[in-house]
């Protein structure tokens, strides 16, 4: 038994998700019919870093999975990137030791969100970025400011969507920030942490909506923060915009046997 | 009878082409059901300055239709982006004199072709750039030289695919020049011209590609102008690297009267 990690890339668009759940077309199902033909019809399991949830995309998705014998990790990559889908990307497959798990050894996550600030819509990103619906403009000023509130480590509690069953809700900011950009009319938001609670980069996203358009306190993550109050979070923003670009295996891990977030 | 101008932007993914032929779902089918909505169930003919393939993309299509009286223009122009579908938007409509006409008095088109040429292949872009498929670096500069020999007025039999009844094959090149960007790894090929003949650009970036490659000589554009000979041009690249970007209406405008071109 040999276990090779790799980097995967993919366009969410059509899958629900990346977690297989009944009958749905999702990553995790298409990668493991693609890496049993490629390991002689047997079944390959496939374990990700995390799940995303429908029209979440990925840059660097990492997942890791085990063979009965040693390949060349490259030519296995190339044949592995080669059968999947055109949505799909392998990026990189590399052989790790026996003790690597994508999930439980992961210590940092980054996401971006693309959010069209355009009008009108540019139709060729409306699978790749939320646009965003409403009128008048949004204080980038002000949303960059709150978003200074998120850094460090908190309970994250109120940004976590209802129905997660995760019980550890503590989680570290390193970086959050948005990056206005004029040529494309995009807003780029940044945030990389220990980890993220189900749909949370989502609602962050949505609440600073809210905060660029003055219908929330500049200070509303703090507030839902040290009141634990959901009464200062906004929507949940579209998964169209949602990318998980990196995730980290450095220093000490979290906790491990910590249920997977999904975004 | 009050005539109308719009500038359209389209994913062309779906769609058989602009041109409404038969059963296929075409750009010009859906608009001209949009605008049957907005014009009281009755009837609205689109014109095209002029056809797209399948696949191929536009950001700055124009077309001009007539509706039986005047409407605000804005508020029109919003009505019909929200009723189109979400691959397709609505730029900017304007009414014009009855004597404009969208595909005989077009006096200069511009297109950009998007070429992938990054490994692996980027997931979020594969219906919007072409992904070079060969391995071997590009000679960009050696393609950027080539490029010089199309500039200016040319008939251009050779690079016209067969099945066009055009019968003047002769257009003036502006504007051919191609960029590489490191950071997002693709080339970008810009043409700028009175017109374009059937497929035009697309043999124009599968010869160039094979220039790049040092599999036709640098000249192969003068060679095949001079000798009005196939024997210099490459195939016939990608449809979905292909964007109409822009049409301009300014100055003598071409013969009238001529066949459109598609490309």
């Amino acid at each position: 038994m040999v276990r090779y990690k790799a980097v995967i890339a993919y366009d969410g668009t059509r899958y629900s998700g990346f977690q297989t759940q009944g009958e749905s077309l999702t990553v995790q199902l298409v990668l493991e019919d693609t890496l049993k033909k490629l390991n002689g019809g047997k079944p390959v399991y496939v374990h990700a870093s995390g799940r995303t949830d429908a029209g979440v995309h990925a840059w660097g998705q990492v997942i890791h999975f085990d063979l009965p014998q040693e390949r060349d990790a490259e030519k296995f990559r190339h044949a592995f990137d080669t059968q999947s889908p055109e949505d799909i990307a392998v990026r990189s497959v590399e052989q790790v030791a026996d003790t690597f798990h994508s999930r439980y050894l992961a210590t940092e996550k980054t996401y971006h969100y693309r959010l069209d600030i355009g009008r009108p819509r540019v139709p060729f990103k409306r699978h790749y970025a939320a646009f965003y619906p409403y009128t008048g403009d949004l204080d980038v000023e002000r949303m960059q400011r709150a978003m200074e509130d998120l850094i460090g480590t908190h309970d994250f509690t109120p940004f976590c969507a209802t129905g997660s069953s995760v019980e550890d809700r503590v989680r570290t900011i390193f970086e959050a920030r948005v990056e206005e950009n004029k040529e494309t009319q995009e807003l780029l938001f940044i945030f990389r942490g220990t980890g993220f609670l189900y749909k949370m980069v989502r609602i962050l996203v949505g609440t600073l909506m809210k905060i660029g358009q003055n219908k929330l306190p500049e200070d509303a993550f703090k507030l839902a923060i040290d009141q634990q109050s959901k009464d200062y979070i906004g929507p949940t923003a579209h998964p169209e915009g949602l990318y998980l670009m990196e995730v980290r295996y450095d220093g000490k891990p979290k906790k491990a046997y910590q249920e997977e977030s999904s975004n």
